[in-house]
């Protein structure tokens, strides 16, 4: 079956500039000669939330006041079970009414910090409100391009963190598990930059929607110490929890008075959700132990993301073994394009991972994501060499993808 | 049961305003001595969709695909069915891939005109990216105060139409059938307002949600001709259409060349939606017809309307008849509060329809609306006797309110 992305047209909000990433993927995959394609590239999941969670949906379908308005702040059963899930990881009890709620945004004039590669759907969030936005890359190990590393092993150079700071800096967004790096931030480098924006008063946007995937000890900003959880909004998401992309169902957790200073700054980076599915997200949690969900959700996908990446063992491609989330980064250094290989117009201008991108899709027929798309053009030589592949599909998927990339083996230098 | 809605606070985004009407209603009826209240406020059904849209959401939720990322312009099959649904109206063919999709917006400097009373969420939607808003009320019949009205008598004065427009203005934004007022703008008014925007090169943003319940012919903006087609974008709301309010499934139809400019101005009042609920509300438009789904809405809403409005002639408070929707404005005039009547202090400084309301609640147990919160301060004396009721609910919800209103009796002037 055809992929429905397939069809997908730019959105119209970025039709006067170049084609972004998804549309040249999702283009390129539907017109490879090598059908059907094996689409690792965006983010979505090959397989159903678990029965319990979709029989909640269903119920909650059934509910007359399931199906209507919801609060904009959100549903009092989905808060009361984020509050319950989240509370033993705060050390603390949240409140569901002051503590967790979907509305987040930047102003004017302010300045955002945002770590390269980034989620590429912050950037309007904050740029449309007439922020501005500075970068501050993440560097990737030296010998990345030679040997397996962990993608533990991508670092902050914090005098240019320091440097990035200025009066008007009124946020940082950071993301742990990070999307597409597989970094998970340790206790000692979310104290550093803690500790930096207690001293200049800034706001931690915690991106930590990829929260129960982790491999390494996984440390949560807010709980770092009162100083720091004052200043932090944490980002969460029941479709990255519950395998469900398409339900858009999120929150966001911070203290009062912070929810308040939030609210003053008055745009949204998150939006009111769907009722059933709030619903669904809230019987999600509020089952999720018994059914034993949140361990087996990291087993699974340990499991997925290990026997993928013996593909490039096999191949001696180097990889940045994720610490947490789905993605896993893989340095394409070593694969020679074929010199005079006809790219279209879209592609030939952009760095060499939309043309390793382009070519795999075209010679393997399997799809993945070039991440020189998260990158400012001043660093996209930092990721050109990379290619982003999702693991967040049926078993089955990836045995094909892995034969499919045994293709490879032709382009690559000893 | 208490309505869940009953426990919301205040969005966050308006903390630092007065209280908005949703909260003051809402939490009025949750502390009222007459519980359980009769909530005929918000415009929430009281009843489910029907059978064959359920079940196409329950299907939905057992397909992988329909619980991942939809394309950000909609999922193909929804767009189709909108496209089959409504190109009948259109008298031509509507692409699905061009001519719908779900982002519009307004730029900084850019003037928006809006009828008073309005539907409040597009202020923030305009205010937020910088665009300025030019009000013209809607005019009220003389007689509305004393006697029985049709909502299609409340008026523009042309003449204040063409005053409020300038070279900055952009953007028009009509609503009929009306929230709240019922009115169904004649073919004649939608002319001449059309006219006057091929003129002046401005474009017409027709808030169509309650399309599919009128009771006198009903005009749709974009049909009049192709110079006022060239310049409308349509939008319509699943919620609305298929009685789930709570699903949050829009869209927007326009020709080609609106959609790219509406992408150029960059902001969007309809956000991309949940994917299986998309494909739910495909079914409902596909199957629609099969089901004599859009025959029986308008039915069954006008014998709600009517069974309900006998209270008023009953009570003899004056109405203004819809003409489409499912909100009823009365006039309060003739109710005589107690003088001394104890007000809390964040509804004490609000216009008299805030009071009524208040009152209702505490005194007759029903709650209703305040149009005033639809206004700005200048015009707001317009909406200060009239109250909105919500009659989308079960008939038996309605029967109790009728009882209840009958306690107003007592304080009505003869």
């Amino acid at each position: 079956m055809t992929d429905p992305r397939a069809q997908l047209q730019p959105a119209a909000r970025v039709a006067d500039r170049r084609q972004d990433v998804w549309t040249i993927v999702n283009e390129g995959a539907a017109n490879s000669p090598k059908q059907p394609i094996v689409n690792m590239g965006q983010g979505f999941f090959g397989y159903n939330p678990p029965d319990f969670i979709i029989n909640a949906a269903k119920e909650a379908l059934d509910k007359v006041e399931c199906n209507q308005y919801s609060p904009t702040r959100g549903r009092p059963r989905l808060k009361q079970a984020i509050a319950d899930s989240y509370s033993p990881f705060w050390g603390r009890k949240l409140d569901p009414n002051t503590e967790i709620t979907i509305t987040t945004g930047a102003n004017e004039d302010d300045e955002v910090i945002i770590f390269e590669p980034f989620f590429d759907q912050y950037i309007s969030n904050i740029e449309m409100p007439g922020g501005k936005i500075v970068y501050v890359p993440l560097h990737p190990p030296e010998n990345g391009a030679t040997q397996n590393t962990s993608a533990g092993e991508w670092t902050i150079n914090f005098s240019e963190l320091e440097a990035a700071i200025s009066s008007k800096t009124k946020m940082i967004v950071l993301n742990t598990p990070h999307n597409p790096v597989g970094k998970v931030f340790s206790k000692g480098e979310l104290l550093k930059i803690g500790e930096l924006c207690v001293k200049n008063n800034i706001i931690i946007l915690s991106d930590e929607v990829y929260d129960r995937l982790y491999y390494v000890p996984f440390t949560r900003m807010a709980t770092l110490s009162p100083e720091i959880e004052r200043l932090t909004l944490t980002v969460g998401s029941a479709g990255k929890n519950f395998y469900a992309t398409g339900w858009r169902v999120g929150w966001l957790i911070g203290t009062p008075h912070l929810i308040k200073y939030v609210a003053a700054a008055h745009t949204r980076i998150c939006y009111s959700s769907v009722s059933p599915l709030q619903e669904a997200a809230a019987a999600g949690f509020e089952q999720a132990d018994a059914n034993n969900f949140w361990t087996t959700a990291i087993t699974e996908m340990k499991a997925k993301m290990d026997s993928f990446n013996k593909i490039w063992l096999e191949l001696d491609l180097p990889f940045s073994d994720p610490e947490g989330g789905y993605f896993v980064l893989v340095n394409m250094k070593k694969v020679k394009v074929p010199s005079g290989y006809p790219f279209p117009d879209h592609v030939k201008d952009r760095p060499r991972d939309f043309k390793l991108c382009w070519f795999l899709i075209q010679e393997v027929g399997v799809a993945a994501i070039p991440p020189t798309e998260f990158y400012t053009d001043e660093n996209a030589h930092i990721g050109e060499d990379w290619l982003r592949f999702a693991v967040c599909k049926e078993d089955e998927v990836l045995e094909r993808a892995k034969e499919r990339l045994r293709g490879l083996r032709k382009y690559i230098e000893a």
